[in-house]
């Protein structure tokens, strides 16, 4: 993710790994479609994008208007600009919080303030988030890091990693982590349909950082568990509920229940951005369900009659007794989880 | 699957649901490479595709000898011919069983028979297989269907159905009695990576009969079930083990597991023929590996950087601890199993 003013330019994922291809975002619709249409996806980096995507608008507003332009007569727009971030997708909390981030710093600016301060405050706090998100990031992978003693290996799923953040990555930091810190054998790479987010993403990334791993399809997980192969499972997390309930990429679940049944640590790596307290548990976080279209067919070659009633859930939750760590930048978290309560 | 003298046509699976083609094997040579190029699948249509196989060659050498050629001049081929099917594929138990009953008979024969007599034998133990394999599972569909009473929801993983055996089929048999019977609300069809068995083949197959079916990626299942939108798990099997130990298409572990979890039947339907007394339990079940190329491609799309180390075991052990049941055509086994102890 690149922001120069008037310009956000995104790494179109879903051309990955086959294309580098960069998106060139020069208005805020453009990056509401690019958060919708997955050019750009991940819990952190969804974030990150919207805070861009409202610091542009704020800059275009400023340069295409007069000198003598005041924040009072942008707020509608700026309120319907979060409006319109916010529905593009629904179960990332990270999106909510940078909104909402933006809508506190709104609250602050005197009416009076000249458009050109508030485009630089906008881009102020986006450079902030960004700049975070990899402070946060590192911090989760030196306290993910922290639970190992002995080199393990380990499986993943989905992409959480440089591309899903705004660098670094959340369980891809505690792959790192481990990895710079010899602590990591090897990992299993969920391949993570329908989307291929760990076969196109994951592997990739891996691969740029010579970390060994071994590409594998959703439903090799509990075999691989079975013959002693996965010594502990990393995931990161959409939204964390008050209570530690987890919703992250369909497939997540079912991990959970495999390690439980294989007694395997299952650990959950996100920012504390991420949860969300308000949301006191895992049944009140909407899961988002997704085009049928991305289970019929792969890059347009047909898999399924196109007749199929098809269920895509993006998304599933994990109930917090599943889980044996949540990892954040304020370190490792054990159950029960009451976000809440917690005093740092 | 038909066969006329001297040719065995086979839809080609690989290519369903976008083209029905058919593939015209009219040597031995060509039958063995359609099955392990996976142009038939599904452990009783193998055996019945190696029967073919096996009839077709003995046809062949009739029709181009002589009047006087004799079994015994054959026997070496036949013997061959047996060796080169076997090689095919190793984790199918019905594949072998097929071949001891052709080797059976070769020992019956007198040296002295007529290569026409030998190859009208051929012929009708090849038939006999195949019309025992729809009879075998219709009967696995009715004792499968007693089971349940009222109409219930499940989920099927791999294709199980008319295109896995000669006919009818043997999870999708159950299927289609419980349809019939008016016991089933729907079926979840598991997609089935890496070759998306479910997907192509029991999705088409299910829409041919109008049952009604919602397909899903097979990291859905366990979101499915918490939701208790799953009341039986039903798979088919390739190997059973005499302890009921049972090798499947991979995932059908996790399902196991994930059934234990929930506590939702998990049921193996299999002909007698699949059940190997001779393999003690499933640790002694040989797991094929298939070719790495599975999980990077999609109909050559590529899906993951071509330098990744990839693991694909095709099929998984389900230990006999996590099998509510097992239907086969003499009725529905429940556990403690050890099938050479049976007397029907």
């Amino acid at each position: 993710m690149k922001y120069s003013p008037g310009c956000l330019e995104l790494i179109d994922q879903r051309q990955l790994p086959t294309q580098e291809i960069w998106v060139r975002a020069t208005t805020l619709e453009e990056v509401a479609i690019a958060i919708e249409t997955m050019v750009v996806r991940g819990a952190p980096a969804i974030g990150c994008a919207a805070g861009w995507g409202l610091a542009l608008d704020a800059h275009l507003n400023h340069v295409n208007g007069t000198a003598n332009d005041l924040w009072n007569a942008y707020k509608t727009r700026f309120l319907k600009n979060v409006d319109r971030l916010a529905r593009t997708r629904p179960t990332a909390v990270n999106l909510f919080y940078a909104l909402k981030r933006f809508q506190s710093l709104g609250e602050e600016i005197p009416n009076d303030t000249s458009m050109s301060k508030v485009a630089q405050r906008f881009l102020d706090l986006a450079q902030f988030l960004d700049d975070d998100d990899v402070r946060t990031c590192k911090s989760i992978g030196e306290h993910g890091a922290s639970i190992f003693k002995s080199p393990v290996s380990g499986l993943t799923h989905c992409n959480t990693g440089s591309l899903a953040t705004a660098g670094y990555g959340t369980a891809l930091g505690i792959i790192r982590s481990m990895h710079s810190q010899k602590k990591l054998k090897s990992i299993f790479v969920d391949e993570t349909r329908p989307y291929f987010q760990g076969a196109r993403l994951t592997a990739f990334e891996l691969l740029k950082d010579n970390i060994p791993y071994t590409l594998i399809s959703d439903n090799m997980a509990g075999y691989a568990m079975q013959k002693g192969l996965v010594d502990f499972v990393v995931i990161g997390a959409d939204r964390i509920a008050n209570n530690g309930d987890t919703a992250n990429k369909i497939g997540s679940y079912s991990l959970a229940v495999l390690c439980k049944y294989h007694q395997i640590p299952f650990i959950v790596a996100a920012p504390m951005s991420t949860v969300d307290i308000e949301t006191l548990d895992g049944s009140k976080i909407p899961v988002e369900e997704r085009p049928r279209v991305e289970l019929l067919e792969v890059n347009g070659y047909r898999v399924a009659p196109s007749e199929s009633k098809v269920w895509n859930p993006s998304f599933d939750v994990t109930p917090a007794s599943l889980i044996s760590y949540i990892v954040t930048e304020k370190g490792v978290h054990k159950p029960p989880f009451n976000f809440s309560q917690m005093r740092f």
